[in-house]
């Protein structure tokens, strides 16, 4: 488990530009799933969604597929 | 096999209000399974989940998808 | 492939725990599969279940989803 | 999270090559899903692919099968 | 990628022995895939398993869920 | 990403020994899918198959279950 988060990484940028900006996205898991929601903050090992009602799901990144904007 | 737990992450400590809060949790996994119960205690490989008959159930981390406050 | 088992974590200790115990448990793989028998050792890649006949598989780490002792 | 992307090894040449030519490539992912598009950008945890529209989609290299030019 | 194989953990020497003995193993991968045969050898990477007409399959470690005596 | 291939291990040997010889190979992946083709290069993170119509396909090495010559 390293300790620190590439901050100057496109990727680690791209995800903190969807953070401020309260994006919605397009999140496919590994799994399947495809989840939606806004991207309240990112570590080393998780993301945190919100969905409309505001409830916090954390998503692991080893789930992750692919993240999207919603169009 | 690094040997701490890296307490100041965001994910972790989400993590550890779950367990000292005895929050209901749902557990997604990348099998598809989907688990309930409360989260007893975490290491770097596992969380312990306790079910309703407080049996316990080793996860893996590598096998987590996302986890969610039961609504 | 680092070379020791870390012995102190709670994970590991409690597969131990069912290693010394000889309880029965039912490990849930990545493939769906699900196995039942009793594990013999662990080292950082495997566990050794055998079952009912006293056959050893060789479970990789890696495959595990979850494990739990059998109700 | 290793802090630099060896640009010297020739998989991480050929998709430089395929992000300065603009070539259209199909990437299959662990999902099943097949995605087509042009590569705009790769780091050491992800491409960012970009389809007819030009909305960009962040993929993890985890997750990736395989990129084949699209014929 | 680690260059020593650890010729002194459990799995490892039970790999050996199957080896060794010329043992008729089953491996079942993640992909769901059943594979028979005799394990010639084993590196950090892979297992070389050869059936029936001895041909060659070189299996990665990354895709196995278990492997256990042929009954 | 660690930056040398061990050339020393029988599994990039062997490996190598289909790119001198253009050995046809079945290519398993994790997906499920099933490739053919012969290998050009590989790296520490991908293979390059070519196609009957000479087509390079890049194929990460975490989506690979199994590779053994075309009969």
């Amino acid at each position: 488990m390293s300790s620190e988060l590439e901050t100057g990484l496109p990727s680690i940028r791209q995800l903190q530009n969807f953070i401020r900006d309260g994006k919605e996205v397009e999140l496919k898991l590994l799994t399947g799933d495809l989840l939606t929601g806004k991207i309240r903050w990112q570590d080393q090992h998780c993301f945190c969604l919100s969905d409309q009602y505001d409830q916090p799901t954390l998503i692991w990144r080893q789930a992750i597929a692919f993240i999207k904007p919603k169009m």
